[in-house]
């Protein structure tokens, strides 16, 4: 791509439709009944978040032609589905904070949390459908497609969590699954609504696929390279949790003597203490784990931005491009 | 209607159907992977029950013309949604057992049950798509209110858990949320499917509404009426949990004196105890409760079958009448 066009403007467009995007989500569940179910509905929908899926389908679709206000209904469903996934897997991850604030289920119960996300589920369809014109089946089929992985992706790393040997392979399947497909389905939903062609809605579809490993990854990276106070959660949580990340693997793909065998007590002790952070990212460092992970997100964002010349929209070109490089440049 | 039809070719239909609904569940997620996400969903799905609503989907396509092979995928749709809301709500009831085996949260554990209802959601839209020719957006759109409501029924069946003040009135919202609107949901879905017109599209969603409040307060009154060992449950257990079921609501109505008074405990102490059954099902008695919830059951049944003789299919019609004084005769 010659043109990324200027940074300044990009960003501005990206906070814009954010901006939108929080009131349209604040007003959507207002005075709904019943309260018990909406109110927590609404409590998750707006705890804020980069609210980066509902931006990709607005950016696809805006590529093969589209205005931004032909898809916006699709663009909340795709957020309403994401926020859906991080209610449940929070109970299934008995996880407190999200964002700074309590998770659903602990500020309500685990039950109000379970039927709060399956209300999330359904709502999302009935957005999705009300920008639906004529050709919902395939559409329709995609976002399905997309619920049905995240569930073998959560599925997976769930597995993961109790399974001793999970190679790299195994882990991108999982994150493909988990992360990636979602973000190709937001994707592909934007460019099919946008009736782009079969080339281009691959195009479209890979580069959301791709960015979502990409972002993973990052994601994976962030838990040992960010600052804390940025960050808005513990610096080497994943650590802490033993969970089998990028960085992790790959150390122990690499490591050998007594840096294997301090990676195998992560696995065996389910996790290290708070101290010995410092001493597992120093045989991340000393192992070049850090530049192996980058390596692997240039690889991936060389994939996603690869066949974007071919769209017929400037505009939307210049903010997927100018999307990924915030995305893997970001610090939280 | 004049030809109800021979009871024992209706039956033998049912049974038919039945099989081959049991064969299909039976076939659909084998070998699907990850089988730690796959196999839970088949534990469930392969549990039995009667099979009404895909059974309603047939008969409501077949009595606007269609053949049931046309809609089979969406009868395995509406039974597969069925069990998701089957395996949320017993987590969210903390029920142990379920048809005589254990719950998907008993035999597994609570997280693998939340993503199997997940996925079960995601495979019903799946399913339904299999059915849906051109005509999507009504279909998933009827279907997705069906979601949204069975969501807001269990929400306002929680919330009656800890109110003291539950009118008859707001019983009848929630059962119909909780329950009719499913059974409604399938009845629809069959005649969209069979390209139903407006006039008879109407008929059978309102047979669907109307059989599903029969079958609901059917159901709170088999907890009185029923033989244990037919029905399979313990006689008395919505008492026991102290259920704001149609037959409480209807004597807490009725009662004064000593009765009120003790009808009250049950609210206050949040259930009764074992021992306690035969009391409280003299007051029902004393108070003429049973035939009251009779005389709801056959209001629902007469307003379900009101309008079906303006419909096409001579063949469908009888099954409809056959199917509603089935399930209100039963047993269990």
């Amino acid at each position: 791509m010659k043109n990324t066009g200027n940074e300044t403007v990009n960003f501005n467009i990206y906070r814009r439709e954010l901006d939108k995007i929080e009131l349209r989500l604040a007003k959507l569940l207002v005075r709904k009944k019943p309260e018990s179910l909406y109110e927590p509905c609404s409590y998750i929908l707006n705890g804020s978040g980069k609210r980066i899926r509902p931006f990709l389908v607005l950016i696809s679709a805006k590529a093969v032609g589209c205005e931004f206000s032909e898809v916006y209904n699709a663009a909340l469903a795709v957020e309403i589905l994401h926020n859906f996934t991080l209610v449940h897997d929070d109970i299934m991850d008995n996880s407190d904070k999200r964002r700074g604030r309590l998770t659903l289920h602990k500020k309500y119960d685990i039950s109000t949390a379970i039927l709060s996300g399956d209300n999330l589920v359904a709502l999302a369809y009935e957005y999705l459908l009300k920008d639906c014109h004529g050709n919902a089946n395939n559409i329709i089929s995609t976002f399905t497609n997309g619920v049905v992985k995240v569930c073998e992706g959560q599925s997976l790393d769930k597995e993961f969590e109790l399974r001793k040997n999970v190679s790299i392979s195994d882990y991108k399947l999982m994150i493909y699954k988990k992360t990636a497909a979602l973000i190709e389905m937001c994707c592909s939903i934007g460019a099919q609504l946008g009736n782009a062609s079969p080339k281009h809605l691959k195009a479209i579809s890979d580069f959301g696929k791709n960015l979502g490993m990409a972002f993973q990854i990052q994601d994976d990276m962030l838990d040992i390279t960010a600052e804390e106070s940025e960050f808005g959660k513990l610096i080497g949580g994943d650590l802490i949790e033993g969970k089998k990340t990028y960085l992790f693997l790959r150390a122990f793909e690499k490591a050998s003597g007594k840096d294997k065998a301090d990676l195998l007590l992560v696995v065996r002790n389910k996790g290290i203490k708070h101290r010995e952070i410092a001493k597992y990212k120093n045989i991340y460092l000393r192992l070049g784990i850090l530049q192996d992970a980058e390596h692997e997100i240039e690889k991936y964002t060389k994939l996603a931005l690869k066949n974007l010349s071919s769209l017929p929209n400037e505009d939307g070109r210049v903010l997927m491009n100018w999307l990924a490089n915030f995305l893997i440049n970001r610090n939280k």
